[in-house]
């Protein structure tokens, strides 16, 4: 019989690792915008130099949480406070397992009292779909899953469209937009603006680092707001770029936000083998897959907690209880055991494996321009001197903006800015992954870095490659 | 007052190289089609070592030509001859200008005694529309163009479906699509076959080299198609893998095929004169863009003859007239100045221009991978020892098969193979043009190659780039 569950398809494979390892889901893809509107260099410059139009409508599950329980419900399910959680304000909402391992992340926006909205990849979604059933809520969720990864000319819809304005030059459209001085929206803070002749909601966001606003409306308003955000940048006197879905994904490696941990479901008893026994076979969590050389048995060698990710300032310590409350307690008390860090790859390695590219035989893996990753997860090890794994890096990214190659990832609490440490690209064997070309495996160095990245920080650490080895 | 045609828009701007030089039309995209199903490499490695399915529903116009006089329109616009044009067969179908340069290239298939069907880039549906009201023709036409290049989730709808099914492997799964062993269909033949319950056209094609069939039908039919071909693969045991669009346009550098010749209609007078005031201004001939470090004011400059691109042989001498007969006439008395070859890019030259993006300041122009086209039409300089220009390159790219940057062009005469030139990569100056980053010219050596490009003449060569610099 086919399997219908995530644990079925576990219990077949006999290990969540090999399952992940062997997805045949293809390159992990940015639905629907196009790949490039101008060229993906300039595309990335632009929201450093100018101003960069994100559609940002396609990518990502959102799922409406309303109802008399609604706030209880998603403060019990999140590790974030509650209190200060005005209508005009957002968080990063972070659920984690009752071992406090992450889940997934989604912004979360309070529409109104009883209403709220959330976006982001599909584990925190599926998550608390399964959460509002099984603890028996008084919600109503109604879920708009991402569009589909290859639609191939077939209409999609979604239920609202989502844009984000960045760069330096993005509050120059904005007053264009809005007719006027727009208000003062402090860092994820919500207000409303004009746009042509709608009202529309407006989160203060900063996604790749320069300040920027996402708006997001009714999808059939889709075509109209476009045209008055293009119209508003041309009399602004603005180059507005759009941005393409090559280079919208490492947007993220200058600001720092790591999209894509592995959802920590697949062990644990109780509430999470129900929910490993609820989840579909073609889910996200039984379908996707982890690419990298970090290869463990034991899939909880890939979960990460709040504390690695840099989320631990968001924890409600003062609600009475939420899922996961007691284990990050004892993390905290503990002391967390990994940070998160940015590792800027070694030029010369970098070239090593592109070269490869060029002999006959076996080449190492292909370094995909300006997005290297292969898998919806990436696990690739990175090493100290005496060769112990002392960091995991988890997201990759060709920056134009800094000319070089950067990952995100976390590293052992004694590992130090400027240190040269060596990652291992590319995976120890064959597997059925469909993203990989066949490949060895090879090093490349990698500074640590702060995150967010900074030209700053390169700069101070320009001597590293030679003094440390 | 705004440009209406294309030559209002040649006038305002003086010069039409000014214009395509400047375009702000951004990358040339192959529309609607997934850029990766698995990854690039391997679907580049499928069409070599297994099978690949390429979806070429909408990457080009569809142009139906019907009525008592089609043959007669056709063979008049034509160089080809006609006189062997069977319901079951296919032509390479070629217009070239009273000049005797050509405009651009369609495959055509005749359908019935008095309806054709043509399909490949717009400049040769456009020349024929307006061909059939110039002349007062008796034929229908009934144009279908490409699929928009960035539909962003809107519903794309063509007339026909079309795939295409090569590789080694392929004809394992043509049995099985057809239930039993299919006809010996020539090359550049037709014929129908089975495809679940469904009776389709089939042409005998081999775009990649490797022996395949190319088969079409009503768009309705698209999804069973799909279906049938999927399962009959796997019933087959073969591994189907399907093509997207970022490997898709790369196939040409291994069976030799120029896609993007500058179609020849911005000069000359009479009935080109005319053409140029019937095309909008929003045509591909006014909207597309010329790349490449070949800058010319003459934009005869970068025309090109049939003899040139190798399809003097299509030339149907018998035919009483056709347009440009009398200059391909002049043409071949007076030989030839050029030839179709492959260059093959050196390798340390190709990794200098990669290193450039890991460095500060402005970089060499970047080489995408595994497509570096910038431009509907791209035009390298290819200069000799002396720095005299004899050749010219016009379309790139990297394969995984023969693991190097290939480009197809034209060179001199005396141009043999195994000679080692220099091309100029990147333009001269900063343009208007959005599809590529501000960079600077370098000199990348190029290997003149015999098209196809085959294995075996890069063994023949292997000293050749110690031996001529």
């Amino acid at each position: 019989m086919a399997a219908t569950s995530l644990q079925d398809v576990i219990d077949k494979a006999g290990n969540p690792v090999d399952v992940l390892r062997n997805s045949k889901i293809g390159m992990y893809v940015y639905p629907v915008v196009a790949p490039e509107f101008v060229n993906w260099r300039d595309e990335q410059r632009a929201w450093r130099d100018s101003a960069v139009l994100f559609d940002q409508s396609h990518h990502m599950d959102e799922l409406i949480v309303e109802g008399p329980q609604a706030t209880e419900f998603l403060s019990y399910h999140g590790i974030n406070s509650f209190s200060n959680f005005d209508l005009n304000r957002a968080k990063h909402f972070v659920p984690v397992t009752p071992a406090g391992n992450v889940i997934g992340d989604h912004i979360i926006f309070r529409e109104h009292e009883q209403k709220y909205i959330l976006v982001g990849r599909a584990p925190t979604s599926n998550w608390l779909q399964f959460c509002a059933a099984y603890g028996k809520w008084n919600v109503r969720i109604k879920h708009d899953p991402r569009s589909p990864s290859r639609p191939e000319g077939e209409r999609v819809l979604r239920t609202h469209y989502r844009y984000q304005i960045q760069g330096p030059d993005a509050p120059k459209i904005f007053e264009k937009m809005n007719g006027g001085p727009i208000p003062d929206i402090k860092f994820f803070h919500v207000d409303w603006i004009n746009v042509g002749g709608k009202k529309v909601q407006a989160l203060r966001h900063g996604m790749s680092g320069a300040p920027g606003l996402e708006i997001w409306g009714p999808y059939a308003d889709k075509h109209y707001v476009h045209s008055a955000i293009m119209q508003a940048a041309k009399d602004a006197g603005v180059d507005l770029v759009q941005c393409g879905s090559r280079a919208y994904s490492t947007n993220t490696l200058e600001s720092g936000w790591i999209p894509s941990p592995l959802p920590a479901i697949y062990t644990g008893d109780g509430m999470l083998e129900e929910y490993r026994q609820w989840l579909g076979a073609d889910a996200y969590e039984a379908g996707g897959a982890i690419g990298g050389s970090f290869v463990s048995d034991n899939i909880e060698d890939y979960y990460v907690n709040p504390f690695e990710l840099g989320y631990d300032f968001y924890i409600g310590w003062k609600k009475d209880d939420f899922i996961g409350k007691d284990a990050l307690k004892k993390i905290k008390e503990e002391g967390p055991k990994r940070k998160k860090v940015t590792f800027e790859w070694n030029r010369d390695d970098v070239l090593k494996v592109i070269a490869s590219a060029f002999e006959q035989g076996t080449p190492y893996k292909w370094i995909d321009f300006p997005q290297p990753n292969y898998a919806s997860t990436s696990a690739d090890m990175v090493l100290n001197e005496a060769g112990d794994m002392v960091g995991m890096s988890m997201f990759n990214g060709y920056s134009f903006n800094e000319r070089c190659v950067l990952s995100l990832g976390v590293v052992g609490m004694d590992v130090q800015e400027g240190d040269v440490l060596t990652m291992k690209w590319g995976e120890p064997e064959k597997t059925g992954k469909t993203s990989t070309e066949e490949h060895k495996q090879t090093d490349i160095r990698v500074r640590v870095s702060p995150t967010p990245y900074s030209a700053e920080a390169r700069t101070n650490y320009a001597d590293s490659w030679r003094s440390r080895k």
